[in-house]
């Protein structure tokens, strides 16, 4: 039943009995968070033995070093080597950082502005711009913002941006890059198509420093048996050339513990140089104890894939309940529609134009907390107050099911309070 | 006997004699290390019980957060509270951060460049100065010298920095602030007086944005039964208002573990806020599992002391064959002086003018390493050439006692070859 084919009549009907279900939920004085990207507390649990001393032998890392004491920069060997498999990137290409990925984030766009990329520094260069593929992760336009670099967005599609928009834009000299989550991308879960991944590859824009962050948050965080695969952009970087202008990080957050993982950045050779240099200012080494804990309990790439597939195993039925209640109250309406990822940690539900505000307004009286309507855009404007991102991973399955069927009655009470308008 | 006082035959005497056993130390083919400020083995083994799993119990900071999962900006509770009684200052007015105070101060400078201290940033003003107590860390001169901020040398006497000659140079408005360690001074050992804190608290300098990074790294660093104590800043700048220009550090690398340790930030309502507010868009919190493991091993301000003379027992002995060392082989000869440390990690050694380099060049090539010449001044330049700093903590008692006994050799054969040139 499409609620645009009903008449006036039948809509103010149905708006009638949804208020009124939508008063009894309130009426439970509900406490429901689906707004953060967070894991649940089973998932912390499946870490713990990493916590064990015994992992960390004599406190030597295989080259020999004491992990407890100060020095080396880069990070140990072994570490390097799990991420270096995982990314396929050779381990001089790789650092290991401390425990946050948007740090180095932050970081690198930092010394772009102080000392730039290559070229003039971008705080002396004015007016300049980022891509920003939408939606979008928050915590990517919150850096742009607060570095006053200039953000447009590029509509996402199935195959990720919109690429013939990409390359148009870069032939302008301000254009300095673009944060991207290339697999299963916050929020709409997509992965991007290897023509994607080639076609950015092959961008020749006009600034001689442009960068793309390539933030590859989600790189072995599949929850469906037929995972996606993203094409290692390096090596497509390889037949341009174009390696310097791609810088890609990642990290344990969500393989062991959000708080206390370890980050990893992966460049070109000359970027790595640049990088190691200015990290000889910055810090005596970042923490090696944490590092060899990490390596000792991952061991491999084989060891982070048995560790995701429990992940997986927790969070697999939290997905299947948001979108099985979608399909349940919502398909078919008109009113919606989402993406269904093999990977990740989020859920992008599109909402009727105009009513993605209200429905998290709805929700929130309800009891029940969503991201902000249009944290997923830069600025936090939604052109079209539309996206909403639906983060399952936190709340256990019950809460989770009564939240989203709160999210599916608001969503229908808003779209029926647009058509009455 | 002061060499100064002999005939030039008797110094060519001495110089022949002193370079036969010079050459025989060299013949032994040693490899000895006393150039960096590194905790030894033994002091590592002492805080091996913080990776305990048991202290971090059911993985919940006092206030019931989960310190495995994401969140909480500035530090758990009872890690503020530690430091908070270690530093006199308010938990509200502290922040704990991650493994390295040095990241702090970095970060804080380049914050400074980019967004300036509350007035334009300082990349946008041409010609900032900042003023640089002598000899004094390497890495603070790094960092100034990697942001283009001219230093100027403050010599250093026994109460701290010259502050006659600060009091005039804080009328520029292009003096910005200052680095000091005001407490066990790298290299110095010196502890600023009472007065000397209290006329940096009523610095009344001519720009709006001046920051003094207060870098209390061995505020409880102590080697001698009678020890050092050094004025609260912030209390010193009640009676002036002007707690806004001090940034103080500190962190546990030389408390527990250097690689692995934890920083902190205490600063004034205002600037805590202001750091507060970027720390939103840089991370999503530092490692609270390190921070609980931290306060869980440390306790509190006594538990901090009763470590602090653990690491004394293993330092008292080695700072002592170094002192001896210098009495018994350089005393009375009128061609060195040095400073006796109650505490931190540094004695400091002046040999006579235009000796420094040739003296730390006649160690290496006899197989002792020492901080370069000139690292203790910025830009690594000694206008005199005269200042070594002494690092006694990282080898064993024996190296150390071999590798004096080449460097008081040294020492002497510079000083005759001056004054025999």
């Amino acid at each position: 039943m499409n609620i645009q084919n009903l008449s006036r009549g039948q809509l103010e009907e149905r708006l009638a009995a949804l208020r009124e279900k939508y008063d009894s939920y309130k009426a439970l004085g509900l406490k429901l968070d689906m707004s953060r990207g967070k894991p649940g507390a089973e998932q912390l649990e499946i870490t713990n033995a990493m916590l064990d001393p015994a992992l960390l032998g004599n406190f030597k890392a295989e080259n020999g070093l004491d992990v407890r004491n100060y020095g080396l920069l880069d990070g140990i060997p072994e570490c390097k080597r799990i991420f270096s498999q995982i990314l396929e990137v050779a381990p001089e290409n790789i650092i290991i950082f401390g425990n946050a990925s948007l740090s180095i984030m932050y970081d690198y766009i930092a010394q772009c502005m102080i000392f730039g990329a290559g070229d003039e520094p971008w705080c002396k260069q004015s007016g300049i711009k980022f891509l920003c593929p939408v939606p979008g992760y928050d915590r990517h336009f919150a850096i742009l913002e607060h570095f006053g670099i200039e953000m447009i967005n590029i509509p996402m599609n199935e195959s990720g941006p919109d690429m013939d928009m990409i390359e148009e834009l870069v032939k302008d000299e301000k254009v300095k890059g673009a944060f991207c989550v290339p697999m299963y991308s916050n929020p709409t879960g997509i992965t991007y198509s290897d023509e994607t991944v080639r076609r950015f590859a092959a961008l020749k824009p006009a600034a001689k420093d442009f960068r793309v962050i390539w933030d590859n948050a989600y790189c072995v965080h599949h929850i469906s048996d037929s995972h996606d695969k993203l094409l290692n952009i390096f090596e497509a970087c390889k037949e341009y050339g174009t390696e310097d202008n791609f810088i890609e990080v990642t990290s344990t957050s969500k393989i062991t513990f959000p708080g206390s993982g370890v980050s990893v950045l992966a460049a070109s050779d000359a970027n790595i140089a640049a990088i190691k240099k200015r990290m000889t200012v910055q810090t005596i080494g970042y923490d090696k104890l944490n590092q060899l804990r990490h390596a000792n309990f991952l061991k491999d790439k084989a060891g982070v894939e048995a560790q995701m597939l429990r992940h997986a195993e927790i969070l697999k039925p939290k997905f299947e309940a948001v979108l099985s209640a979608f399909e349940k109250n919502l398909a078919g309406k008109g009113i919606a529609e989402w993406t269904k990822p093999n990977g990740g940690y989020f859920i992008s539900l599109d909402v009727c134009n105009g009513c993605a505000k209200r429905t998290v307004a709805l929700c929130r009286e309800a009891g029940v907390t969503l991201t902000g309507a249009g944290a997923t855009f830069p600025y936090g404007k939604d052109p079209d107050d539309k996206n909403i991102r639906i983060a399952p991973t936190f709340p256990s399955r019950d809460e989770l099911c009564k939240a989203v069927e709160i999210l599916c009655l608001c969503v229908e009470i808003s779209a029926l309070e647009k058509l009455l308008a």
